[in-house]
């Protein structure tokens, strides 16, 4: 896929990015100045972080549920820069656990900070989202967000623990993802449909919204991991495959695997003993099994149950360009 | 000092705990419910530090401040129940940062359980500490709550920077201790009387009777590392002298010290070229300067404002146990 394409099929985000111009720049005003309200050293990772991080896709969200209901106030503002904020200290922590050396392309906060100054400022980063939320003073925004986090910490777990297994079940990987990836989703829509007064259907259909958006959005990044796509996303091709983690693509291709093509996973992927061809012959095994094609599906139908859930908001431009953004997730992968 | 006059001095505590026992049992059920609803593997981490922690102070605070208003609502049990996972949280990240192999004289969790789960662990906790605050309604509390958490991360910060720094201002080591240490004591006393209906200036007294117990608090426990007494903290003596951490014993020594006594600290603490007698030479240096007893006088002028702060609340016995408690605090250090 050329840049151009790439453009035409991130049509919906873009107009999205455009209409809302302004409280996203609100949103990264308010996390740069709360950043430069801490300790030099928090605000140096802080920045080094936010800026890594491409998109600001949950806060987009957040701001975009609200902007249905035309909301003016600051509070999706608030929201949206704690949702970023707490998503920026999962990868902080993340990065800690998985001693990743590089995130988008640049060395990890890790690498350059160690350790220790990770691990605080992951714990300043989430805090500081809580302080955050206080303002809006909506303590079912926050109710949403703070369960948010704790599964987001379960999933990690439990990630740990599914890994270098590609025996996992489908149910116990949707779980993990579930948890890791799309509650955080789920929140960050939920959020802003309630402090821009929307109703509780609302409320939950938009949860509903993001969750379901999220399960694909994982998806498509374990996807990514073996395809040789431009990627915007700044993973490198098969740092997946070399750890080992077990994704939806590995799981499905194990269930498929004849005996000689499960050692083959076993050698690779339990015992890590990994040469150099091995990344292709395992995406050979996907193509046999058409891996690639039933994971889109997979996607496909969490992206039309996402979709579903939009019937209960009103019929706006911002809608629709929220239906496009779903769409146009399924096309990143390509 | 013997077991028997430990708890003579500890009597306050023991009548404050007594007459509070119905509520710490529901603050123990609270947490180990909690911990039994997520997964075995954060289950198992977050009852090792909880069980390892002995005295509950910070909850014991929160029920203490409370009962003076006699609230029986359950939102004190909740709040002390948070206060507790957030104390709990910091212990797992600390131990993390510092590379710590014991605490208490058990294993630390990332000895056991390794770096990667006791961040995770500390997460869990942290975040389910913000789900116990969302039940009690309160967004008050829980912004009183959440400032200290980001404080705490920042006094964290700081410690590290002006670690193996005897020259450090007194300036700068209290700004440490009050945010790493009192921030959280004057949170956990502030949220209870928000909790239990007291007004905005018994609110602020609490904060500030807190506040100056954590920082009497600290410097006992720094004090602790260097005094050869039964020591009820499980601390070692001399992990902090080892590590060449800038404590108020240290800074004050350097300042009176000549500049042989200067070389020695900048041996031993900057450089970490520490000899066998060099701990004991330490003490020398301090019992020729009197150093125990500044650190001692500090103390008790921390006490003396936390004391005076209780004058806001009705004349209970509540109220006396926690005049009882702060100035045994000073016991400790004996």
């Amino acid at each position: 896929m050329n840049e151009q394409n790439t453009e035409n099929c991130e049509k919906s985000i873009l107009q999205l990015r455009h209409s809302l111009i302004q409280s996203l720049k609100a949103v990264d005003q308010e996390i740069i100045s709360r950043l430069n309200k801490s300790i030099p050293l928090i605000s140096d990772i802080g920045k080094h972080l936010i800026n890594a991080s491409g998109k600001r896709l949950r806060p987009l969200l957040t701001l975009a549920m609200a902007a249905q209901f035309n909301d003016n106030s600051k509070k999706p503002i608030l929201l949206a820069a704690a949702v970023e904020f707490i998503h920026t200290a999962t990868l902080l922590h993340d990065d800690v656990v998985d001693e990743s050396i590089l995130r988008r392309g640049k060395k990890t906060a890790n690498i350059i900070w160690g350790n220790e100054f990770s691990v605080l400022a992951g714990d300043f980063l989430f805090a500081q989202s809580f302080e955050l939320m206080v303002e809006t003073n909506s303590i079912e925004a926050l109710s949403s967000l703070a369960s948010a986090s704790c599964k987001i910490t379960q999933g990690e777990f439990q990630q740990i623990q599914i890994a270098n297994k590609p025996e996992t079940s489908l149910n116990d990987y949707f779980e993990v993802i579930g948890k890791k990836t799309a509650e955080l989703f789920g929140a960050s829509c939920k959020s802003g449909v309630i402090v821009a007064g929307g109703n509780v259907e609302q409320q939950n259909a938009a949860y509903e919204y993001g969750f379901n958006l999220g399960l694909a959005f994982q998806i498509v990044d374990d996807l990514m991991d073996f395809n040789n796509s431009p990627n915007k996303m700044g993973k490198n091709l098969g740092d997946d495959f070399k750890l080992g983690k077990t994704t939806l693509p590995i799981i499905l291709a194990w269930q498929k695997s004849n005996p000689k093509e499960k050692q083959f996973w076993i050698k690779t992927l339990k015992e890590l003993n990994q040469e150099p061809n091995d990344f292709k012959n395992a995406i050979n095994i996907f193509n046999k099994y058409n891996i690639f094609n039933e994971c889109k599906k997979r996607t496909e139908e969490f992206i039309s149950k996402s979709i579903k859930c939009l019937e209960k908001f009103p019929d706006t431009i911002i809608r629709d360009n929220l239906i496009g953004l779903a769409n146009e997730s399924i096309e990143r992968s390509k």
